[in-house]
């Protein structure tokens, strides 16, 4: 008899994920995976996005890290709720950790959550959380052959944010070549270009998730 | 009963490694085991030190990716054996999958073997593949706090490359931060700054891979 450990797995944390999909329903809850490699500046969008969204959705933040709580502690900082889940070695949040941090964030108080994963291109891709939406960023130091190398997060991504646009002219990045490998994997895939640094694609980036907002609860604004 | 299938798993990983690592030694084959995130610049490193290298020692490569055989069309024009492996969709490489590319290289014809692993920051880390040395890439747009967030690898590895210091006047990276995070990892880490664009520290890292094939075989070039 040969067991497929990882399909197990997977089904189980896919039960978990829709009951946590549920809480976030009751309480009004648009919810984003948020991923990406290493340093590619999911944090800082998030400080950006803290900074926008100010008056319009509120924010809040379910940061997984291995180690530390520096992220969380950059997000707090805007006055946001945020709370710090640190795996130790797992390279991804699964729905399980989720599910226990439900009960630790006041979820009435927040429109917009998003759960910022660890950092990795590869595993976080593979489990779902309860999200509506799986958001990825790409830095363009990163280089423009990613979506090539590394397709599942691309595929399972509703819109790609191509980060560091500040950068773009010291590397050899092409924009053209990163949107054209990037369709080659999810032809659907939607792309904002953002840089944190100067502003570029932010108010994109917010209509974008003002957008889904109002696609999921029928109004602009909670209030 | 309890079975702690990840403990099970590293041990069987650790045997092939052994046997993989006997074989390099027969061969007189330095290994390396190169880590790093998606994007920051192993295979760049691996063209500018095919360069360096060449008349010295002969330099041979072991390439993993998920997709793509883009990184082993990049080396191959250097003049260079290299096999490339595609995972699928594991996130990192393991000895198993070294050991069963053995017989499709020609390791007599290979002084420094570099097996570059899949681009990951977290999983890589664990699984030993039979190597002489781990070495990793940290570049500096990805920031100067990963030591930190990503301990394991930084822990694992003998020598940290930090790449990309051409970029670094236009990033808010602090190289002494970066070190001082490291060394609080790792105090007896080895690093290296280099930059495959200016070429800074690439003799560094090419002189550091002499030293090592010496101390193993006692001599400076094969021949």
């Amino acid at each position: 008899m040969k067991i497929n450990v990882m399909t197990d797995v997977l089904e189980a944390n896919d039960r978990i994920a829709d009951a946590n999909s549920q809480v976030f329903d009751t309480n009004r809850n648009l919810v984003l995976n948020l991923m990406s490699s290493p340093g590619a500046g999911k944090t800082a969008l998030l400080e950006s996005t803290a900074r926008a969204l100010k008056g319009e959705l509120r924010l809040g933040v379910i940061v997984g890290d291995i180690e530390t709580t520096r992220d969380a502690d950059r997000l707090e900082k805007h006055g946001i709720p945020v709370l710090q889940l640190t795996t130790g070695s797992a390279c991804h949040l699964d729905a399980n950790m989720i599910a226990s941090a439900l009960s630790r964030m006041d979820l009435t108080s927040v429109d917009v959550l998003v759960i910022e994963n660890v950092g990795n291109l590869v595993c976080p891709a593979e489990f779902k959380l309860g999200e509506d939406f799986k958001v990825m960023v790409l830095s363009v130091t990163e280089g423009d052959e990613k979506p090539l190398k590394y397709p599942m997060m691309f595929r399972e991504s509703s819109l790609l944010l191509i980060n560091k646009t500040d950068l773009l002219s010291y590397t050899d990045f092409s924009m053209d070549d990163a949107k054209r490998n990037a369709r080659m994997i999810h032809p659907d895939l939607e792309i904002i270009d953002v840089s944190c640094v100067t502003g570029e694609g932010v108010s994109g980036w917010v209509e974008w998730l003002s957008g889904r907002y109002r696609e999921k609860f029928g109004a602009n604004t909670r209030a």
